[in-house]
């Protein structure tokens, strides 16, 4: 993989036959260490078209011949592997009040990251120019000259529209609403950018590398500012027909008034995301004018959501309370999602996640009190193992499958010209 | 398809041909006529190693030389077609108060039906016997042998556990639960049984000849005595990982306290399906001596849903809030489905879908002002065209399916020993 800016050349025999090497590259990636002979088997493909295929990776250096197999009977066999490190992804997960950066090889492991404290509330041009500077920079930190990019991918806290990459409508981000996120960093990077919504890609990252891995239908529910939720369906993300499958923060919930930053009435996010949750203890705080919420207000001026989590641990009442009914408001949401997506896995993701055991522990209550036994009984609810990182995960997984793609494979070849 | 009770021959190398033959199978079903130079160009495969797989399946009769299409260049090829009348599949879509009956080809069309009314409370014996005898009698009247029969194929109205066929715990049917309903036919019929959720199997018939044909995403709502939601998930049907996806009925809607037959309180079933119309009404004709519904229970003794739309066509005031109530609930709950599951279509079938349009156009406001811009701005939400047919088309589609998957065909050639 070197130049990435040619145009593919298009016809059709040659496409037909580019996703003939596409399917074959993808049973190596997803196997392992492999033989052609393996491939012929799996594919049904006789062992000279295999070899053509292979042949044209192993020259694009996707694939790797890593020695010998024992034999089985005839000549030992080479043994193919996909090779991880034939470029990198940068990965930026744009998150409401943090954002998260990383450089990964293609096998979606992070060699390098960083964190920072931001708001996307100062529009695109702000975020998108530091995150772009902020990829360089761990480009050099990490020795990587800038060709070895394959490809940049963003997670976005809102929306997107599959097609153009562009957020549509994300509440209270105006400036974000069809702001060409791609067009902004092509300037900058000469390798495609793939832009997703960011639960999307933590469901994608646990799936390729933590608790989904494996799992044919499983939920990554993302609590942070906002609520949203990555679907894998029949071990495949699953976006919808518009691409915004999964949005599950803006269902309405009956007796609350709390207005929404969408404009609407009592949604989940407005009663049960961090906001929520610093509203009430706020509230708490005035309420209770000697208590531990009262006391840090005090001194610190403002709650946020990490601090009621802290004075939960330490078993204030109040905290305890406002952790429990953010709990059983999502609880309840995902006890009507377990009935109709029966998920074998729930996961449960972003900062508020990390707010202790009486969250989850509500938040399991809720879904095993209100779904069907045969919906619930094999059903896991956990708090995810890779944290910050799911999204950065997910979006090197995401970039990779997409250059390793029919469409994307018809750009390498299309440079060297091997057919 | 000649006899149909040897087990297959279950080589490796065997079954990984099968599943070639399969496929090109599947590529002739769906693409209608087509050639042996069309299935090389789609599959990869060779021309001679598909010419092998075409040969088996004529010879199996499953796909017919059906003439010659105009020439390309060379010789003029083959129109090869799949052959709808190789078999035919015994359909019964049991319903909680009417039976539909059907034999259909393995195209899924539908020869010849009928319907009954039936209490699924009845119990399985009862209720299986009777539909036994009268898919048979079906048969003769159709003028087909048993022999002609592939399968039979069950719509159950609950849960059903996907490897054995069983009921799981039916809510109200517990003479039903994990009854072993295969086994019970198969004493009588010498073909394989298919058992499977009612919603699904009316999923699968308007994905193949109804509104859901060509369509990806798509959920078919089943609102009868019960209300269940057949899922189409990237054009497959969806079945969660206990087989039981779906279940809509039973999420607690808040601030309703009607008990339903699951126990739950505030089920959407216990306040939105048929029995619950039938309640407010019987409610509202005692609350109005001089009404149309007090006059109907007056005249009648009883009121059953169909009177309740027939009363709210004519504008009957508190059988139009009734109705209304029941699409608001509904309407409710599908809102959050769209946001979540973000479909391109809602099929609304079973009874109360014919309850007219202030059913229809309380569904609809409710979805559209609560689901998100993005998630509706293309959602089309109709009623079934196919009505009590879906579940038949279903049925026989996914028999269909069952028997020319790898292992129906691994049946099928053990049993002529062609290879």
């Amino acid at each position: 993989m070197q130049d990435r800016t040619k145009p593919a050349a298009d016809g059709g025999a040659e496409r037909a036959d580019l996703s003939t090497t596409a399917r074959v590259l993808g049973i190596v990636r997803s196997n392992g260490n492999t033989s052609r002979a393996e491939i012929a088997r799996i594919t049904g493909l006789s062992r000279s078209t295999v070899t053509l295929h292979v042949d044209r990776l192993l020259e694009h250096r996707l694939l790797l011949e890593t020695g010998l197999a024992s034999s089985t009977g005839g000549r030992r066999p080479y043994i193919i592997q996909f090779n991880k490190a034939a470029g990198y992804i940068g990965c930026i997960d744009l998150g409401s009040t943090t954002v998260g950066l990383g450089i990964a090889n293609l096998g979606g492991e992070v060699v390098s990251e960083r964190t920072y404290a931001s708001d996307v509330q100062e529009g695109p041009e702000a975020s998108l120019s530091r995150a772009r500077d902020d990829i360089k920079a761990l480009l050099d930190s990490s020795g990587l000259s800038e060709d070895r990019l394959q490809a940049l991918c963003i997670g976005f806290p809102g929306p997107v529209e599959c097609g153009t990459g562009r957020p549509v409508a994300p509440p209270l981000m105006s400036s974000w609403d069809r702001y060409p996120i791609r067009e902004f960093l092509a300037r900058d990077f000469e390798c495609p950018v793939y832009v997703d919504n960011d639960a999307n890609l933590m469901a994608l990252g646990e799936q390729w590398t933590g608790l989904g891995h494996g799992i044919d239908n499983f939920l990554f529910v993302n609590v942070g500012t906002g609520i949203g939720c990555g679907i894998v369906c029949q071990g495949q993300l699953y976006r919808g027909a518009d691409g915004c499958a999964g949005d599950i923060g803006h269902g309405e919930i009956e007796n609350q008034s709390a207005v929404c930053r969408c404009g609407n009435i009592g949604c989940l996010e407005a009663v049960a995301a961090a906001p929520a949750l610093v509203r009430m203890a706020t509230e708490a705080a005035v309420r209770e004018p000697g208590s531990k919420l009262a006391e840090h207000l005090a001194v610190h001026g403002k709650l946020m959501a990490r601090d009621i989590s802290y004075y939960a641990v330490q078993g204030d009442r109040s905290s305890v309370e406002i952790i429990k009914l953010s709990g059983q408001l999502i609880g309840h949401v995902l006890a009507g999602l377990a009935n109709f997506f029966n998920p074998s896995l729930i996961i449960l993701g972003g900062g508020v996640s990390q707010a202790g055991d009486p969250w989850l522990a509500s938040i399991r209550h809720e879904v095993y009190r209100r779904s069907l036994p045969l919906a619930s009984r094999n059903l896991v609810i956990q708090r995810s193992r890779l944290g910050g990182r799911a999204g950065l995960v997910g979006g090197a997984i995401l970039a990779t499958q997409q250059l390793l793609s029919e469409t994307g494979l018809a750009r390498v070849t299309a440079i060297t010209g091997v057919k």
